[in-house]
């Protein structure tokens, strides 16, 4: 399919431009905001996370745009566009929570109508995530979808729609949806496709993250060895994360050919160990929607089997640009001041596995010590005896898969020196409190867990519980 | 069985007594310790919930004794004694965490070797867990259940001790045994049945805890009625708290005539309702112990049977107390400023109406929302929404039993005033947040959650995250 060089000739306006917003930043340097930091807003530790250049795949084009969905916000970005010259494959992973917000269900709908093909775009808001805001409130995601769709040439078949709508903020109110639909036809004018559009679309979906999520890379697939596909994607936290999914948006495109019908498990399997692998506080979020979209802009032959060496290939790429995707997440914890690996092997199942590393993610008393430095590995062990329990009510559990006089911990540290081991088939060791207090003064920090039981294994990633996060989820509304 | 009138005639002394051990503090007022707070140290706020007098059961002594388990410790209280003056049926609950401490594995099989009868008294110590000590810390625990079975008789029925051993602290390090074995002998000399006596125990068992909590009540029992029963308990707090249960030590005792048979359903139905349903950081610790102690003092006829009047008067009674004290734990959460009753009702079944009430207290998003007074309902009904949902992994659970148009969630304010209702019927309510900031001012909240979908609820109790929580698990060793 005939690709179009220019947003202009791809979509014919419908309305005349807009003034271009104001890009100025109202808010003090290294603040957490509750809407898209700006460039100058970046903590310093932050920065180098912030790509200054990137290679984008053909065919889309991207804008960051000011609407002001919270009245609070007065300047900075918080609706994105990002849109295909051609219609796409398209697939994406949902959060499990039973509330769903009104974009979730809409995406979900619009998607299962088309067969994940025919997609044209993705509009994004920040500020109000249009969750558990009843009836109003899926009127409200279907228009802003619409509106989306008015930029396009209407697809004539009968399948309405072609765009996911995302939104994410706070829940339970009803978002200002005439000022956002006012605004698509500007966010469809500012549509570009250098680095900046790409830049100021990750910025505009943030909503307490400290710096924007952008990724791009190119790669190759082994039919077509001598084609440069390109991938790029954007997520935002940076509370309420956790696997299934939480506050977590992610937005991934190629311009690589993929069968709309093999989409969906690329981007599942690719999810699983990815944003699904990740955990902040737990929580896990009424909006979480990642989406790939797929236009096959960069031409080669299309993946159509799922025993192709073309599948193997981008799946690789799609599951290395999402964990890349979902550790930024983790590095923007909220108030997080470490980036933990927790690494958890010799598992009798991959399952028993995740749930250990899930369960010592999450814990409370682990990340407060990892904030307070404190090698206090006794919560780590802690949190290995309570992950695989019974409920309240329920029959005990025995666990046998955790055998207490095989398990070991050990910190690996990340400046390559040896691990350190802290407790060794049950014993503890004599630990020297000296050399864990070096390695906790990294920022990076492996915590691994042998359960001397099995071969599998599962790595998790989180941070630490710092007085930051108290201070911005004690008011986050205000 | 004829009782005693005095420890000195009750117990053979074994050895000279010791010099009475400093009762002066050395910590400033208000700070949390790491043993036992003393009197002159617990904050305002609290000491309205520190008894000034108690009736306690007959044939009971108790002590509250220093050793110093901590090095830090210099003179604070940190060895409990409770014995009884005749043997007793006793029946305890334990941690489900796979990594046992070692006086969990030792009182366990104690109990069982006695079939829950014939158990003379409880030693405890606080400032280590004596937890993933290996092998070492079994016969630690083993020895100072020994040293307080040589206060008494030693019994010649070849059941071994008959002591139920505890410890409470950091994980992973081992006893100063030889100093604790050293000071039982005074401990035992310490004895008495004085309220301060009771008062010195409950502190002598403290970590965090900001003060002692011990509960006294008299009760009757229905074939009875002419006899006045006495039961009393003490508990210590303050992280790690979480069903199943928690660095959660409690000892309740009775003169009240139980068959040991019975007495371990007693507690266990007991402990479901009231230490099972508490949560202040959602983690499940290694050492939790609940004892009871019967020893039928008081005279009267023995509960022999489950379907008896007097079981169900006494299970009442045993239920209240413990839920009188595992509420305790809430008000002392580490950091809390927020007591807060979570009630999931019109639910299918009592174990999902369990499971939501609990997933809500542990939502690190609602606890640091209630720091900060926000009516951030949302995150109410945002953890309602992924309380059933599937671990990353398993087949999505489509949770039939959470249906978002019968939802209702509401503030019930504890001066009386009418409730506040933030969400009907999945329809999100126009909120008077000047009415919710007065709600939020009180010290205590219900949250009450109606689930639409049938007659069974559960009840939960939590504190919210303050900074406070993050300053004390950050140094918590130190």
């Amino acid at each position: 399919m005939a690709l179009r060089s220019s947003p202009a000739s791809a979509f014919p306006r419908l309305i005349r431009p807009t003034a271009s917003q104001s890009q100025s930043s109202s808010s003090a340097s290294g603040l957490r905001h509750y809407s898209a930091p700006l460039a100058g807003t970046v903590p310093p530790a932050k920065q180098k996370y912030v790509p200054t250049s990137g290679t984008y795949p053909k065919g889309f084009l991207v804008s960051g745009t000011y609407v002001g969905v919270k009245p609070a916000n007065k300047s900075t970005p918080d609706l994105a566009f990002l849109a295909s010259e051609t219609p796409c494959a398209a697939a994406a992973v949902f959060t499990k929570n039973k509330f769903q917000a009104a974009p979730v269900t809409v995406s979900r709908e619009m998607l299962k109508r088309r067969n994940n093909s025919g997609i044209r775009s993705v509009i994004v808001n920040s500020g109000c995530a249009n969750a558990v805001t009843g009836k109003g409130g899926m009127e409200d995601a279907e228009k802003m979808g619409m509106q989306a769709d008015k930029c396009f040439d209407a697809p004539n078949d009968g399948k309405g729609g072609s765009t996911i709508v995302m939104s994410t903020g706070v829940i339970g109110q009803r978002l200002p949806i005439q000022k956002i639909l006012n605004k698509i036809p500007a966010a469809y004018d500012a549509l570009g496709a250098s680095h900046n559009h790409w830049l100021d679309a990750a910025r505009a979906i943030c909503t307490t993250d400290t710096f924007p999520k952008l990724i791009s890379r190119t790669f190759s697939l082994p039919s077509s060895p001598s084609i440069e596909y390109r991938m790029a994607g954007m997520t935002k936290g940076a509370g309420m994360i956790h696997p299934n999914m939480a506050t977590l948006l992610g937005m991934i495109a190629t311009d690589a050919p993929v069968a709309p019908a093999l989409l969906q498990s690329l981007l599942t399997n690719a999810v699983n160990k990815s944003f699904n692998s990740i955990s902040i506080d737990g929580d896990t979020s009424t909006n979480d929607t990642v989406a790939v979209l797929a236009n096959g802009a960069a031409g080669g032959n299309e993946i159509t089997s799922e025993s192709s060496e073309d599948y193997a290939a981008f799946q690789n790429t799609l599951t290395e640009l999402a964990t890349d995707l979902a550790k930024l997440v983790v590095r923007d914890g909220e108030g997080a001041t470490k980036f933990v690996t927790i690494r958890v092997t010799e598992s009798p199942s991959e399952l028993v596995a995740r749930k250990i590393a899930s369960t010592i993610a999450r814990s409370p008393l682990v990340k407060t010590a990892l904030y307070g430095k404190d090698a206090n590995w006794g919560r780590i062990l802690c949190a290995t005896g309570y992950s695989l329990i019974s409920e309240p009510g329920l029959p005990i559990n025995n666990v046998p898969e955790i055998l207490p006089e095989k398990t070991s911990v050990s910190f690996i540290p990340t400046d390559g020196s040896p691990e350190l081991k802290l407790l060794v088939n049950g014993e503890p060791e004599t630990v020297d409190e000296v050399r864990a207090a070096q390695i906790l003064e990294h920022e990076d920090l492996e915590i691994l867990v042998r359960l001397g039981g099995g071969t599998e294994e599962a790595v998790y990633w989180t941070c630490d519980y710092s007085h930051e996060y108290i201070t911005i989820n004690g008011d986050y509304r205000t």
